[in-house]
């Protein structure tokens, strides 16, 4: 069974060998502060850097989730305001957990299903504007383009981006961004659990102004310790080591893939999936506007059709993700990840085709 | 190579094969929002209320880390002040992440090898009292009944306790504590990235009531968030799914063995070692008070030998754990795990007994 639901999702072919290999080197049993797990978050980070093109001026730490990275952000670079592009659960849930931390939270909302434009300001009182690259609920996503004009239009603020369901997928140019966040089980095809999280200089700056004012920023997970520790390669924590591990070794295998071969793959999967659900009688794409439409993770309106399409992808060794939340009924989700080749893609627009 | 170190430590020997499962059984691809993950939740919560006696008082929470829940406790149990019984590197760490997050901190310390008595009394005003059961860095640990003791002392505050490098070994009297943690690299003899928290319905109380009254108590891992999670066995982030699972298979391997069993062989494997130590004529135990002796973490004074008795332990595949920080020069520390046998503490009791 082919698992295309948006994460976790289906792990990259090469996992399994590499569970056997950390066995086999005893990486569970590896002391967080020995040298052998510095050189394993060191080939992670030199990895990364060259996978995404990540320039030095990047730390690059772990947490145990994105949803971690939420709390850790607002915590970290907010002392009272920021501004959230909100158009779906996940968008939502960011802006949610800067109102628990007693932030005032400006939200910009689009009906589930659209994109935003960029607006023409914001107000320079804001201090962190949260972008939410690729919407997992909906299947919206922002071109890079838009993220590095946000940036030229709002220089103060510190521009934040959950891409959890996107990278390695998006090109982003790092110089329009201060801080870039994902997790491991969507688009690295690896077991969940661990969170990465990419922060600049602006960002530590900004944490420890906070702390100096004498605000409290958290403990073990705050900016500067994550990155006292990172100078070492090592984390505050008994972190998820075999993770870590894992990451590693896709970071490598997808090296070797290439990024722009991975990048043109997504490219092309999503094309012949959209061009289905376009020409498709009964069932469509969710996201009208093209440039907003994700390629990573694709949306299906399926009425009516849902649950007997489901039956039917299953059968055919399948399975599609559920709409999320109250879309259960009416939608189906497709991840496309670097786990997803090619030639199941064609398979599943086959019989979506073939589907009345 | 049989490893000793006190987290990470020696796999448990069934750990292998329930990662094998778990690749057949796409476990690493489960969503946390299924009917199969809310499975594997449940089986650990029936497992460690059977193995540790946990009555349905309390509930059981998963965290990232034993770090985590520091923080987490502070935050969710405490308004103003704790109280940190403080006698080595992990239970001063509970302490500092206490002044971190701005809450009045009361220490009672006793030098590095000692324990304490239980004291007469503790300020009424104290919210939150932290006991380590089993200071990792030092080898000392808390006759159970002192604990209990401690309790009775002192009702109104909730009484936590660390049991990151004893749990299972313990007995406690859960009608004696409130909330009780520990992580699953150590003697649960798993891979790294999950903490274990207990807390029972005075700790969820009293969240609610810092919650009311306008306090931050975090977002995603808050108790009542936790608590409405658990409720439905689900996590409020994407969770460490395979650690879980893994934790569910060796909770279900101890019961196998049985927990009498389980501690019966801990004390015979501590008392051969600590014998082996008091007789030597040139090592001896750190710990001198015999009430005070960890069972499961088991710390030799080797002096001017520690490079030569650890290289020594090596080369007959026993890997010795450095002393923590400062004691590296000088001591060694053994860990006494599930995952370490009889056959193989004899082997290292022999090989100390003849090291000169």
């Amino acid at each position: 069974m082919t698992n295309f639901t948006p994460g976790p999702s289906q792990l990259y072919f090469t996992v399994p060998d590499h569970l056997k290999s950390a066995l086999r080197e005893n990486v569970p049993s590896l002391s967080h502060r020995s040298k052998e797990f510095e050189k394993i978050y060191k080939d992670v980070v030199t990895g990364l850097r060259e996978l995404l093109g990540i320039p030095d001026t990047f730390s690059i730490f772990f947490t145990s989730s994105a949803t971690e990275v939420w709390e850790r952000s607002i915590e970290n670079l907010v002392e009272n305001t920021s501004y959230h592009f909100v158009n779906g659960a996940f968008s939502k849930r960011y802006a949610e957990i800067a109102t628990q931390l007693k932030k005032s939270v400006t939200l910009i909302q689009a009906p589930e299903g659209e994109g935003f434009e960029v607006p023409s300001s914001i107000p320079s009182a804001i201090e962190l504007i949260a972008v939410t690259h690729n919407e997992t609920s909906t299947g919206v996503s922002w071109p890079v383009d838009a993220i590095a004009e946000l940036r030229q239009k709002n220089k103060s603020a510190l521009l934040v981006v959950d891409a959890v369901s996107s990278l390695p997928y998006p090109a982003f140019d790092y110089t329009q961004i201060d801080s870039v966040f994902f997790s491991v089980q969507k688009a690295f095809g690896l077991p969940a659990g661990l969170g990465v999280w990419l922060v600049n200089e602006r960002c530590l700056a900004k944490a420890d102004t906070l702390l100096a004012k004498g605000h409290s920023i958290g403990t073990y997970h705050n900016l500067p310790t994550l990155h006292a520790f990172a100078n070492k390669y090592q984390t505050p924590e008994t972190p998820n080591v075999l993770g870590i591990y894992l990451l590693s070794k896709v970071a490598q295998d997808f090296l070797r893939r290439g990024i722009t071969t991975l990048r043109r793959e997504t490219e092309y999967k999503a094309a012949i999936l959209y061009r289905a659900l376009d020409s498709h009688p009964s069932i469509s794409a969710f996201v009208k506007e093209v440039s907003h439409r994700s390629k990573t993770v694709i949306v299906a309106n399926t009425g009516a059709h849902t649950a007997q399409l489901a039956k039917h992808l299953a059968s055919k060794g399948l399975h599609a993700g559920d709409g999320y939340g109250k879309a259960k009924e009416t939608q189906l989700r497709f991840a496309n990840f670097p786990a997803h080749s090619k030639e199941q893609f064609e398979l599943l627009v086959d019989v979506i085709e073939k589907f009345e």
